[in-house]
């Protein structure tokens, strides 16, 4: 056991989470709340390595799908990992091992570990994203050729959908018409495997580098600037500066202080992702690009942004899988429309 | 065996079924050619009484769901009987005895000939509407309280949904969302049972009517009059004339001939649910109410039905599940929103 999130790691974790969203919507204050409610009633989660499981042990990557703007007006049971655990340990004809985030970020980064601590199930220190992405498909195990189906949605009450596909994009498909049939939005597993299976397909350490950043935002003087969070998040600040500009699908940043003169122009869809300066490209998708809150660091995401905000800009580089070549063609500027390198 | 479909049979029965479709969509023509080949390549369909099954063999109720209008767009694989099977046998851990239509109408009286043929399964005679019904509970098993969960679909290839729900609001609801997720139309089962269970939940002798109907209509001299069909099939002629209006929901139909100087207003949604004459209601969901061209004795739909057109308005009665209170609660004429008796 690498660390146990009780309330204090998951306030810090809950901090990484917003930062490693990039943008993207899903509130983790809702989740924050209901992770602390079920680590008091049973106790802090265990949080493992891959190499403390035994390897037919079942990983088991989930969280919320669909429109993550409806979580907050859901009320969850909390038995939504009950349910998705004995499905499908029923599936695979194997124990769980452990609960694995979809994504180390916003309310997905928050919402397993809750699970964590109703099953009794330990949490992976690792995820599928190491950072907020919206696609289903947009995972480390899609890149690795880990099937996503058996795909299990649940709304943690009577409701189960099982969707087998061989075809990854129709799993998607499905598990999209299902999340609105169940209301908008459901608890989902998809990729499930042995921990065998996941040393070579998961993103490995990503919990305990959420609640370390969050940690370390806590421990920098306040208010803590935006430096401060870059630095502990080894990333560069692009630009501090003024939104001149907010319009559906881009912002712009005019340069302040020792900025002064300089504009920083984002593209964004549901999160930041790709920063222009006088028409270079200066970060890009599957890097991470937050905005920050120059006054309280907190991170802002794109339908909060709004003209007047003084801001930081941060840009911290993705996860090695990210970067190859099946990894950019999932996750990359073009998976997302954008036509650039 | 009762019977088997062999071609002419099958002719027979999509007779019947155009007939029982009660103005519902849904050409059982397209369903007709993909039974007949399938009863080519593979011999007829033995169609077997419920006494001919073990107690626990698996009856599975099964066709189409989604949008009727977009099968004839979509090319059916042929092997979705095979998958349902499959699935249902595995979920249920038990054989499947036999497949039953969900209702012996429009396309779903063929489809799960042609499937059958295919798997080699035989053939209930019995359905789970006696007509064609739009909703997924309006079926004798829901009455017999006979759950839905779980659902299958599946579009025949690579892509299967289980839907479970102790709910069967919810199973209608999240077997929509999986349609529309599968393309708008897929294969589905549900309210699986085993055989003794069916006994008292579904209707039975359906194919075996379905088939008679048909043979009955053929065997009078040609062109055989609606009134040939009412006979075959214990019907009433409510009224023949000539359509004088039709509105999205509702259609006149001035009389001719014997009946001139009366008038008939049917109220319609996806099939013709309500005669009206003198503001008084002759005729009633649940039962049939079917409108026949009387030229060809064809049964003509709703969304066919033209001004002009001349007609005959049959009326049959419901089977008696149907009559009942519960019945009445999920096919009476206020589960389709008309507030009379």
């Amino acid at each position: 056991v690498l660390l146990h999130l009780d309330a204090a790691n998951l306030w810090a974790l809950a901090r990484g989470c917003g930062v490693l969203a990039a943008g993207a919507g899903g509130d983790p204050h809702v989740a924050l709340l209901a992770a602390r409610h079920a680590v008091q009633e049973r106790g802090p989660v265990p949080v493992v390595s891959l190499d403390e499981l035994a390897g037919d042990a079942l990983v088991v990557p989930c969280g919320l799908i669909g429109a993550p703007q409806l979580t907050n007006e859901r009320i969850f049971s909390g038995e939504e990992g009950q349910v998705l655990c004995r499905v499908l340990e029923d599936l695979h004809d194997a124990r769980v091992g452990a609960l694995m985030c979809f994504e180390t970020a916003g309310m997905n980064g928050l919402v397993p570990a809750m699970w964590a601590a109703r099953t009794g199930v330990p949490l992976l220190d690792a995820d599928g994203a190491g950072r907020a992405f919206p696609g289903f498909q947009q995972r480390a195990m899609h890149v690795a050729g880990v099937p996503a189906s058996p795909v299990v949605l649940t709304d943690g009450r009577d409701n189960v959908l099982v969707i087998r596909s061989a075809d990854d994009d129709w799993a998607a498909r499905l598990a999209r018409s299902g999340a609105a049939g169940l209301g908008g939005v459901c608890a989902a597993a998809a990729y499930a495997m042995p921990a065998r299976r996941a040393r070579t397909a998961v993103i490995q350490g990503s919990v305990s580098r959420g609640v370390a950043l969050g940690r370390a935002i806590d421990s920098h003087q306040h208010p803590v600037g935006p430096p401060a969070i870059a630095e502990a998040m080894d990333a560069t600040v692009l630009i501090e500066g003024r939104v001149t500009e907010v319009e559906r699908s881009s912002a712009t940043i005019d340069g302040t202080a020792r900025d002064a003169g300089r504009q920083v122009r984002l593209e964004l869809q549901s999160g930041f992702l790709i920063a222009l300066e006088d028409g270079e490209v200066r970060a890009s998708v599957p890097d991470l690009i937050a905005v920050l809150s120059a006054d309280s660091a907190a991170p802002i995401a794109t339908e909060t942004l709004r003209r007047g905000d003084r801001v930081a800009v941060l840009s911290a580089p993705a996860h090695a899988v990210w970067r190859t070549e099946k990894g950019l063609a999932i996750a990359g500027p073009e998976a997302f429309g954008y036509g650039i390198e």
